[in-house]
């Protein structure tokens, strides 16, 4: 399993993902599965989930380049003159491994499952936030909703449904992102540490943040500590139901 | 969908259940899930999920009587010798709807999907709460993991898994359910109000409090806007991330 969450606010781009991978409970190891594509013109980076052979091959493929099916031309992620560009290159990618992968791991009855958060800027043009699909289809991340998810989506959510905004200030942005984490790291051991983390201003094409948590990382271990003592607290501090004089039957 | 969550705490149970049921997205409705059969000896309580056919289906055979395969006898709740038995009981009703409509709903490619908790006590046994499988099989919660959950269980765990012990009193218990709840309805749109609730304090046999949380409600939306802003507050109060002045590449 994977966890991976990417958030577009004002200021710039939040990449953040684990790297636990695991085939069966009893086979983990850990990958990193955030990747940067950098370059003087331009700041690309794709987080991954779904089967690590397919995601590493993905990944290859947009390194070394691939042969564009309709034009016959080797594209790479660094010929690509937009990130809807980027996106479309990604979604083709992941067609050309299903191409070539898919009817092998059908026999063996393995999923062809994939999803990838696409993230970044090139010059002159917008930073942008992107998820591929299985299919290489893709949606974007606006305004509205300007966060997206990949993997074990569902513990992290509530606390991104309500506290992320499009205004919110990137380093705010970043810590709910890891409160996001360390609620999916809690409620499904197969997302661990460590974690990698990438920010990326708007309009700078270097990242201002590339790290990675580790578990003796004091800040998270302080993040996770607080932010349990903060919901007792805050549950401790909602009455209690009324009801109890109230029965209905 | 549906969620509902039951928590066996040292006081008492606590039961709580969303309404709503959706025959896809265009097709939504509101049924009561969580069912009480009371008599003088005893008061047991089940809260279902899955196919609205089949857990009517069971909740029926368990009311009316079924005959049991191996005596031939007709079986129903009321005549439970004990919690386990109980348990046992709502597992042959699940394994007897599956051999009279599995084949069928196969037929139509429709999975037999169900899941329920009972909860409750029979006069001079234990209090105790199960959770019972699509194959009849079932699981109990015990003082080391207090609480079960059926449907959408994800969103609203991590707050149970901080927040729930076996010593927490009975009243906070409903409380934290109803905040797991309020977590689920805000990222899963096919679970809503009504909200049925139970409270049944250990060794009392009748309910203590059998409640319909409507939209009306006051205390439930100021829990929820409480519940907003104490999590703001608490992502506020923790310092921003390090990491800025530390970067590795």
């Amino acid at each position: 399993m994977t966890y991976c969450v990417g958030l577009l606010v004002k200021e710039g781009l939040v990449l953040i993902s684990d790297t636990r991978t695991n085939a069966g409970i009893d086979n983990i190891a850990s990958f990193r599965k955030l990747h940067l594509f950098e370059a003087p013109d331009r700041m690309l980076a794709i987080a991954s989930s779904g089967n690590l052979s397919i995601t590493q091959a993905v990944i290859g493929l947009l390194s070394e380049g691939f042969a564009n099916p309709e034009t016959g031309e080797t594209e790479t992620l660094s010929k690509a003159t937009s990130m809807f560009h980027a996106a479309q290159l990604v979604g083709q990618a992941v067609r050309e491994v299903y191409r070539i992968d898919g009817p092998s791991l059908e026999q063996h009855d393995t999923r062809f499952e994939i999803s990838l958060l696409l993230g970044g800027q090139i010059n002159g043009r917008r930073l942008r936030l992107f998820m591929i699909y299985s299919a290489g289809n893709f949606i974007e991340a606006t305004s509205d909703t300007p966060f997206l998810q990949i993997g074990e989506h569902k513990y992290g959510k509530p606390v991104l449904d309500r506290a992320v905004k499009y205004e919110t200030e990137i380093y705010d942005a970043l810590k709910i992102g890891l409160i996001s984490m360390d609620s999916t790291m809690r409620s499904n051991l197969a997302v661990g540490l460590p974690i990698d983390i990438l920010v990326l201003k708007r309009d700078t094409l270097t990242p201002e943040l590339s790290y990675r948590i580790t578990s003796e990382d004091t800040y998270f271990s302080d993040l996770r500590h607080r932010w349990s003592e903060a919901l007792r607290e805050a549950h401790l501090a909602i009455p209690k139901p009324p009801y109890r004089t109230n029965v209905k039957r």
